[in-house]
């Protein structure tokens, strides 16, 4: 029993958040309220903005707070090559590596009949309108390497057949800076599959 | 860059959390977004109230909504033993061994001059206070084991003396189910020097 039944709230309104257990959600309500009150207020305003007012993107589907988010109105950005990646994060991912100057087409989500994943789940009819529009030459399939990931690709793979759009898909293998020895089998064996004239 | 510049202030904003880094902190604000925008709403509610109410009880210091903690209005207590320990965590830690009855007090801090952890500011005004009270017969001193912690102890030790109360100190030594290869050594020789007839 804590003394306060505020501050009990608190720790197991902690705990919605993912890889915050019993102990850490105590720390962090502790050390909130110990040090840092104006940033637990500031922490509180912008959770509720960007529950209540982040939607998705009308272009490429991803968080985005305003109608076409700030990637697609870019003029900057190489409208021909478009990535289709599974959500948000992957985005970011990309980003961060910096040198992809093209614009991208977010699932969130992937093919899984099961989880109710269907293609319009997807937005595939939004991919299939953009494809219709004559711009873009080249998809890049990045979506993942599990089996709902590979059967995503695929799909994506025929969707830019039938718009007659080029379709590419990332390379898979040893990471870069990555010893053979620590590599798991299905990398290394994805990695001689796909090897390369040198 | 994150399309969203919403986003990216809520990625800031939750690495305001200890232990939470940049890449977390996109985890998280992603896995709120994607599924449990209830969940964050109700995260922020429970943030501002108790950012904005939670204050200290005016009994024994430890985090509290209400003028006096519900520990320290419980009849039940046995108001003759206080324990007193550094922070809240501690009474919460002490609280889950769930066989202590007496009453708490909190100094929200150790003696730490260089600090600027003065007697005052550990509440040792209000500790007093209580003793002259009459009613606690013994002083039951968990600060913690660090060079502040030991000096704090000491310095309770003394106050207890003046009021004539009995100080007892919580027993160090190797944990429950401990293996002593494992212990490190100033518990080791701390174990040994308490050792006690048998």
């Amino acid at each position: 029993m804590h003394p306060s039944p505020l501050l009990a709230e608190l720790i197991t309104a902690l705990q919605f958040l993912p890889g915050i257990g019993p102990k850490s959600a105590q720390r962090i309500a502790f050390h909130l309220l110990e040090q840092q009150r104006d940033k637990a207020l500031r922490l509180s305003d912008v959770l509720r903005l960007a529950a209540e007012r982040i939607g998705h993107c009308a272009r490429c589907r991803t968080f985005c707070e305003e109608e076409i988010c700030q990637l697609c109105r870019n003029p900057n950005r190489d409208g021909s090559v478009v990535c289709v990646v599974e959500n948000p994060l992957d985005v970011a991912a990309i980003e961060q590596a910096a040198d992809f100057r093209g614009r991208y087409f977010v699932l969130m989500g992937r093919l899984s009949p099961i989880d109710g994943m269907t293609p319009a789940s997807i937005g595939i009819p939004l991919l299939e309108q953009r494809l219709r529009e004559g711009e873009v030459a080249e998809l890049i399939v990045a979506t993942g390497t599990t089996m709902e990931g590979e059967a995503t690709a695929h799909y994506l793979r025929e969707i830019a057949a039938e718009h007659g759009v080029r379709a590419t898909r990332i390379a898979h293998g040893v990471p870069i800076g990555g010893e053979l020895e620590f590599v798991d089998s299905s990398t290394l064996s994805r990695a001689l599959a796909s090897r390369h004239e040198y």
